[in-house]
């Protein structure tokens, strides 16, 4: 089994309502060292070992999982993994 | 400035609806070798240098990022970054 980790995050200059909501509640509980939250996703994905699936994970990124006008994305493939 | 990056999962065991639906979309694309997918958050925090926020980080965690009973959090921290 291969395992996938990709973080897509929002392109520099997007606005992040939801990171400053979280911000906001941060300094309100008292943590107000926080300057700045960016809020982003994080999926793993199992795949069959035998599947040559690299060169498709680019594709699965652009097509359904980001959205390539505001989102970055980035991912590892770790090989042998048992789930 | 201090870097912080929070990946926030849900723990085994835990249904991903989420997960769920993009995996069942990737099938339908065409993507078969798609046996698992989980969908998480993954936060960038960045606060004051001086701060000793390391102890705290924990603490917002628990307190308000994730959700400790269904949720798994990791962090790390990544000094000296200019925003």
């Amino acid at each position: 089994m291969k395992k996938i980790m990709i973080h897509i995050t929002l392109k520099e200059g997007v606005l992040d309502p939801q990171g400053k909501a979280v911000q906001g509640s941060l300094n309100t509980l008292g943590y107000d060292a926080v300057q700045e939250v960016r809020v982003g996703k994080y999926m793993e994905l199992f795949v069959e070992e035998s599947a040559d699936i690299e060169q498709q994970i680019e594709d699965m990124c652009a097509k359904l999982l980001a959205n390539p006008v505001i989102e970055n994305y980035q991912y590892t493939v770790e090989e042998g993994v048992t789930q």
